[in-house]
């Protein structure tokens, strides 16, 4: 027998969940699921309502990660696990991280509807806090599954729309900040993760194909709160020479890290530079005011560990000589980020190959963006990802994934979960 | 006899007025004197108190600019006039147009102490709205006394802080929307305005003398509401070459005009150009994703209307370049200003003869900022204006004049409102 008589997929459930999400977090613009908030929250109740109406064992850790499990024929084997988070940015779009557990959730529906049993549990997990435009912290749900966290730091996080902390955020979701953190999952227990995500950028769009099989997760080099502080001053009656402009110096840092970025990925780096959000303050900037300060927000990735610290040592050196040159003070202020991932070539393989046998173009390629996977793969598990094409990018309203194409990545999200001949055994 | 036996300005007054209006408009960081709201009306009644206790003639127009005369002996003569502005920027200092005012009815207040009558009407004026961050448009008071302002758009511009009409902040302020703007300043019945302010750059500071007097105001060209429109997109995901990013596009936008600046000065221009506002977009920025849009504010000075218009078109052209280059839409929005204005031999002259004759240290000089004084040369009236000394500039809480140099510049001021020997005659 082969992988293809394993139980397919249950996309009208898939369907029916992604427009109960959308219905449900929808807030006028995009789609809101706030970290450890209601958003989020109701995309949690909504995966376990869903899993006990389909008699799924059902259980919540110390940081409210959610796991889904269709119990497998010897309950002492090792597991497979898939899953995604199931919060989003502030005004995104409806798939991203989500269709990861929505697509679990259509695989173990898939079993129940054939009435068969894999031969080890399968788990779907629904991550917390993936984004961590609300919480500044990478991975915050997957590292608190692991035990991986510094719990007092992270329970303090102020969540970036409401101020309140992670532990008060956390209070609402039903959690106690004793057990917050603590290690749920065990690596040994685990024989793989394999992640389903929509692609973030057009590759898969340019290329014309629906799916992509992930051979590694960018790492990152993160600050959220650097700044240029130089003197507010009356526009008309400084000269150029008195003048510590603020906003001139943000301008020469950019356009100087962004010449570095052009020569680096000239000489074949793999990197991508953003400045996602740049202001002068509200309270004192005006036309006429020569600004005093400006705020500067970026966000640095690459698949390589070399390439990032290289870039982290221009990003210091750019802040000294613009401060020197435009007589303000740069503080790049508080350093975070993620460590690069490889996905595990065995996986990589069986993924391609179940592709080629079931005739689903795929391409191979690499994460842009920053998975729940990586934490996974950082563990020592075996782990793979499977990108479904997405037009117009995701972190935005407009991101747009075809449910054929959904239903093709699913198929070999199935097909990942259960590698073995004995899964094809009926109940 | 010389002008140096007329009246010496009442200081002590003077004095107890700065502390007044400091009290009365300060916000817990710096003074706000909100146009057409309380802190300028309060700063307008307490003139009115003044003026009422010095028993002085009090009238205001229909633009709710205020006029306080001193009565002369012949009150069919042309008057002289002097005056400011008495709002402020948000957060602002409290001499940056306040000590106008305050120098003229220290001057009419020291003709009252000495029992004395000048030859002709000596008026102060109060200025409506010159700072422009509240409501946007150049000069607004001044040009309401000449009847030189578009009524009905003028009354609909709405306030940056409140979004609220003209029109409805000018009924708290007992204004009439059928006589706002209507002239009230008849050019041919004003021998000379002479304005006193503080410097608002570091010239006599960095010279080491009390006051300057000013040879011509900048003109100024501004755009507002300038914007760069990108595509918001995940910022790990989409590479370099397929992405629309709106900071990368200001930020090369604004490098590249100040190449231009630096070239320009370089052949002598005259010219500050200053963004002093730039904002992504708070409701849709996040550090995850390239920025979509972004806002930037423009004001471009100089002397010579050749170079604004030069500037102008430069704009436009790295507008042009940069969009094409970084793949976004420029707009560069309404284009507001104002023109370059020369002040009056005659009183240059003996501004510097008296400053001499006195022993006041003074220099010739350009005024970097804008002020209501050009409105009065615009109309053909012999303008002039006194700066006084003043460390850490403008537009900001640290502004800081000493007492001592406002004297001098207030005791200069006196002499050019009276420049006839008639001046000393007894009443």
């Amino acid at each position: 027998m082969t992988t293809s008589s394993l139980p397919l997929p249950d996309i009208t459930l898939a369907s029916t969940l992604f427009d109960t999400l959308r219905r449900d977090s929808f807030d006028g613009t995009g789609i809101t699921r706030d970290s450890y908030g209601k958003g989020e929250q109701a995309a949690h109740d909504l995966i376990i309502r869903t899993a006990r109406s389909l008699d799924l064992e059902v259980a919540v850790d110390g940081t409210r990660n959610l796991y889904v499990t269709l119990p497998g024929a010897d309950r002492s084997a090792q597991c497979t696990m898939t899953g995604s988070h199931l919060d989003s940015v502030p005004a995104g779009g409806n798939y991203d991280g989500a269709a990861g557990v929505v697509a679990g959730m259509a695989v173990l529906a898939g079993w129940r509807a054939a009435g068969r049993t894999p031969p080890h549990d399968i788990t779907v997990m629904g991550v917390r806090a993936e984004e961590s435009t609300w919480f500044p912290y990478s991975y915050l749900g997957s590292k608190g599954a692991f035990g991986q966290i510094d719990r007092d730091a992270v329970l303090a996080l102020q969540r970036s729309d409401t101020g309140r902390s992670l532990a008060s955020h956390l209070a609402d979701c039903g959690g106690d900040p004793a057990t917050f953190g603590q290690a749920w999952l065990s690596p040994g227990r685990i024989a793989r993760f394999v992640e389903l995500h929509i692609e973030q950028g057009p590759v898969l769009i340019e290329a014309g194909l629906p799916v992509g099989v992930v051979t590694g997760i960018r790492g990152a080099i993160r600050y959220r709160d650097a700044r240029a502080l130089g003197t507010y001053a009356h526009s008309g009656a400084v000269p150029r020479r008195s003048r510590h402009d603020a906003v001139r110096a943000a301008a020469l840092f950019i356009a100087a890290i962004d010449q570095d970025w052009e020569q680096l990925e000239h000489e074949g780096r793999d990197l991508v530079i953003t400045f996602g959000k740049l202001s002068t303050n509200p309270a004192q900037h005006a036309f006429s005011k020569v600004a005093g300060e400006i705020d500067i927000c970026m966000d640095i990735r690459s698949l390589d560990p070399q390439t990032l610290i290289e870039v982290d040592a221009l990003l210091a050196r750019r802040a000294a000589e613009i401060a020197d040159l435009a007589r303000v003070e740069f503080m790049l202020g508080e350093r975070t980020g993620s460590a690069p991932a490889v996905m595990d070539p065995a996986i990589i393989a069986q993924l391609s190959k179940s592709a080629e046998a079931f005739g689903i173009p795929a391409m191979p390629m690499a994460s842009g963006a920053g998975h729940d996977a990586a934490v996974f793969a950082q563990n020592g598990i075996p782990t793979g990802m499977i990108f479904v094409r997405n037009d117009r990018g995701s972190h935005n309203p407009e991101e747009s994934m075809d449910l054929d194409d959904f239903a093709l990545g699913a198929r070999l999200l199935a097909d990942a979960l259960c590698p073995s001949g004995s899964a094809l055994q009926e109940r």
